[in-house]
């Protein structure tokens, strides 16, 4: 908290946006960061007009990503933005992603990371290459509970897992609201612009809390996704069977036609002398169930939190974090890794626990091959 | 109520075993039978001393349930049980279920209901011959709120079924429970007496329950058994995947590894318009979710229970009835069956709406079709 | 289980009636009693027409309790009910249970015991002369949890009780329903049969379960009666400070005026070193938070139930048991208690476990100082 | 959010302090305001210290706030500190927050707002005088469904109240933790720097939730307070029973030794036609009780949430807000009222909900109460 605060821009996140005023907020939460420069929409005049509306200065509020990615550059060193942030819509992720990592900036990119294992592959060379701090925002990892679950599990807590079930289900898409032109909907079952509907939004967040609370790989999975909303382009639900590596199994289901669900996602994993089991909607509990013994609820900041969650936690249990706080925990990951970097040492705590371009890249293979097995009749296929 | 009561014998159900008192419990919960007959174990010696245990007059407590048929036989008709309940492990219920069923016998049968879908048929003949009473006790089918969620869901309350999710878990057999020769994992985990494992023993009731809400046909299915604990001869865990016919899809799992877990049979099913929730362990609350407007918690005998689910209550809301009463609910059925069918009326109220030969020969296939695909690697077959 | 079972009669709880059905349901579950004989209204033709109803033989089916009395008195000791349940209308308690308690008849008894305390006083002292098996149904100290609560505030793990929480919150009588004479609500708003309202109605068994868990005698009272519903004669609702000896303290409310509960009853205990809490809406549960570590969830069954709640349950963990089940448990308790003083020893389990006179006398104080306190504005007064 | 952010100083606050960093955290959730000036301690070397590690710059990181309100008020006008925020311990709270307000500061100032009624009359009557924009942080009121409450009860969706019951439970104080120097504990249980403990702590919050929620006005009420732990100087634990203005009633308790509760504030409120139920731990949930028809789950955001908890609203349902969302609606309040009034025009939206000088001064009246009541024995008296 008491370095210098680092300065951020922004690519996408304009007027009518969800997720970058979600990420403005989360990156200024501590203090640790100040909104400097964007380019705000694709469309030129819409971006300006979302710079001056959030108060950037004339000189960097930017009209196109490029025209920010020449300036910045331009720019002396010590007085160019810290790490970008982009969050365009997941069509418009690889270009900026990889140009600006390319040229040196630290990148915040929201999920799914591209839109192709190709593209994945080139942006995971690129930041090899000139070695940014590089950070994709699977957000559900930021909550202190998740990261105590992964501690539990990985820990051996519970034994060696046998099952996973995951769920991440919404119900906002039951109809086809896209026809209305909301905007949310309209990119976000647009195949063009979202490449996978509820597999991509959403099914990708509930592979990445598997993957981070288990450390499981998936070695074989059955995938039957379909679009249950007439007319709708791409899918809006889906159910994959899991066959990891050692011998664990898992379900994972997403769908966006749940009607009366909110946000649900939840995991429960139960391992051979123990279970664990977190929703998202109540994030601040988190259930341990050992194999003889009562289930104990575990909270946010309570006495088996642990040292991990709680350097992820800002205030007492009892009193809630939300989706904000788990956010910023990416962001504050992300200021101290630049820190570190910038001071020659290894990155401590919350620093080393952000997804990476290599978490992105899984996410972005997972979409494919669960595309992959429902076109091909709902057949298992190595991952 | 004001009827004579009943008299019934039972198969099965002696010293140890678990099912055996809960049946007769709920025969008798409301004073319409009297357990009168039994061949309580298929050793006669032990079938002889637990009929003594449990009070049966020495001339009806049989060493075999084929002294029992044939001696209850032999009694005037006015003087013989009225129906016989068959609580034999499941390698033996075909046999006694089709020698009562021909001789005219009422029968109450535990699910899963045989071991085979040829012995299935031969028992949806034999009682469609003599035109017997002819119950399985797909138990969880007897909670109000599971009656009042299938009345919700097939009047279009929450419009078409699009995803159904149901599942069974429990962590009972998570350790090889058999090994010490605990009575109840012996046999159930005995390939020869139990036919199936998990799939069978638990997920023959979710695959009921499903049936029995939403009355979607399954068209085809994909599952993946397995078998966790070391050295078990039969599967403890399984995951489905359905398709019904007119384009609903599902997820079925069932587990007896799921540390932590006691009986959680739990359902959701969503339509275009709704969705409802209901789960074993809490029975007295069912989820209701208008597509517009906020959830509603329905309750037993609450304001929105409606005349099906109050028929099949006791007491009023708030006062918690619990698996006894919802079991008893399938015996009120059957013995109104009995009444309506001698004095050649139509069976009121509950008698309609117990599960019969037909749902549990459906539950046969199910769990044929289940270790079929697993034996295949996991394909999609037919139902 | 394998005692020969006991009959019994009973007075009251003929047509119309809602906990005289329950009495018999609990107390024949598990085939332990049988019921024989009755005079099952205060009307003699009302209570014939009853008995004929629920198959009383014509002998042993009485116009009134007095003749059940002398006639059962006339029968040969082995032919007699073994215990008389008496389940009228409050008012219509004393005579009866006074009566044939005097005649060497065992008792089971609805709460609350008596109108007062000089009632109670001499039904103690019949009962103290004539030694006869006496239970008070204050039913819900027969859930098991309630028995492993008290367990655990009595053995000391959480330590001596600094504060106890319990309420009784109904909605039904949040109208004049009485005035279009529902039955129910028709004798319980009525002074002269109830006695009191909610606080002899509810707040009773709140009171019985509080000294039930925690064997803590109140040393002082302030207590606030209230009636909400215009035109109500009664008491409708009562909150209620408490001063116990030894300095814990307590807060007891009770009301039936708030809409959307149904039957409400929870405790929660605070000790120096742990706290329980308890609903019995959900009865299958138990919390146990112990000043350092995590809140474990206990369950009926479960691993921390304990061999005395172990001994009060029928089914396994996760199988719910409810309202009867807790019912018949003081059924069970009875039954027990009149075999052991037959049999000269002691009694065994769940036998000393039923509220006795002495419980049901405290309730009746209970009651009338809530009133008093009420009464003088609210004052303080010693218990 | 498009003003230009306002800048604020802040009294209290340093190093160790717990409140000061929520105050900061949702002073700037919305980049509504910079933090510029503070005087953090009234040790002046650690509130220099502290400024420095929080990035103040050195001429406005004062070592009093004797100091800082001098030089604040010696800047021109428009470069002076827009509003400051008191967080000191409550015996710090009446003098600079008296001297800030005098001298034309906008004031936001901590619960409970001053020691007595005394000081409450004279801050009222500052304020009154120079017209400052003034709040107090009863915090809890800031969450978007105690809005949607407020609104429900208000506008009659539950009829007339008739019972309220609220408790704000902690355990964290069940040992004598102060007497290890634990910063927290230690001024809260100091009756010179707290004034009085659980009541003053915690109570506050709750009668204030109640006040907000329903409007009703409190005429007499009854306390029991206590202190429960050997050696503490304050009270710990209080149980009140209230009666308002037109005839509801209504029990509040607090206390901060129920071992086991983090920070359960917990409100129900019972009307003729309905009922709402909500709890702090768990905020982003209402429950709504028609007295006809079944309880609704109400979510912020939802479908019922209504536009007033919708502007008091950051991100969809199902995403959840906390604490520090709802702190910092009572900021976004502040912040809308400066502008407001310096715009000369009617503040807008939730500029007119948070806690006032009233609110305050009748926290402060209501702990003055509960103490006389204690000391009197627990008698009633007029509020």
């Amino acid at each position: 908290m008491t370095a210098t605060p680092l300065s951020f821009g922004m690519v996408g996140g304009g007027q009518g946006a969800f997720i970058g005023a979600v990420h403005r907020t989360a990156a200024i939460m501590d203090g640790q960061a100040r909104f400097v420069a964007g380019a705000l929409s694709s469309t030129p005049r819409k971006s300006l007009a979302s710079g001056r509306e959030l108060g950037l200065p004339d000189d960097r509020n930017y009209p196109t990503w490029q025209e920010m990615l020449a300036r910045e550059s331009a720019r002396p060193p010590h007085d160019r933005i810290d790490f970008v942030s982009i969050v365009t819509p997941n069509h418009a992720h690889f270009e900026p992603a990889n140009a600006f990592a390319a040229a040196g900036f630290n990148v915040v990119l929201d999920k799914p990371m591209v839109m192709n294992s190709a593209q994945a592959s080139q942006l995971a060379a690129t930041t090899a290459k000139t070695g940014v701090v590089f950070a994709v925002t699977y957000n559900y990892t930021g909550y202190p509970l998740v990261k105590r679950a992964a501690e539990l599990v990985r820990t051996g807590a519970i034994g060696p897992v046998r099952k996973v079930f995951v769920e991440y289900h919404q119900g906002w898409l039951a109809t086809r609201l896209e026809a209305g032109g909301q905007k949310q909907a309209d990119w976000r079952t647009d195949p063009k612009r979202a490449g996978a509907g509820a597999i991509g939004d959403i099914g990708s967040h509930a592979e990445n809390l598997v993957a981070t609370i288990t450390g499981l790989e998936i070695e074989q999975l059955c995938a039957d996704a379909t679009t249950f909303v007439p007319g709708r382009a791409i899918d809006d639900d889906a159910s994959v069977l899991l066959r990891f590596k050692g011998g664990a199994r898992g379900v994972l289901t997403c769908s966006q036609v749940c009607v009366g669900e909110e946000n649900n996602l939840s995991i429960r994993v139960y391992g051979e002398n123990g279970a664990i089991a977190w929703r998202q909607e109540n994030p601040n509990e988190l259930w341990l169930s050992p194999r003889e013994g009562s289930k104990r609820l575990l909270t946010r900041g309570g006495p088996e939190a642990g040292p991990i969650a709680a350097a992820a936690t800002r205030i007492p249990p009892g009193h809630p974090e939300g989706f904000f706080e788990a956010f910023a925990n990416i962001y504050r990951g992300v200021a101290e890794a630049i820190h570190a970097k910038r001071e020659g040492r290894a990155p401590a705590g919350l620093a080393t626990q952000f997804p990476t371009v290599h978490d992105g890249a899984r996410g972005v293979r997972f979409i494919e091959r669960v595309l992959d097995s429902t076109a091909r009749g709902g057949a298992w296929l190595a991952f």
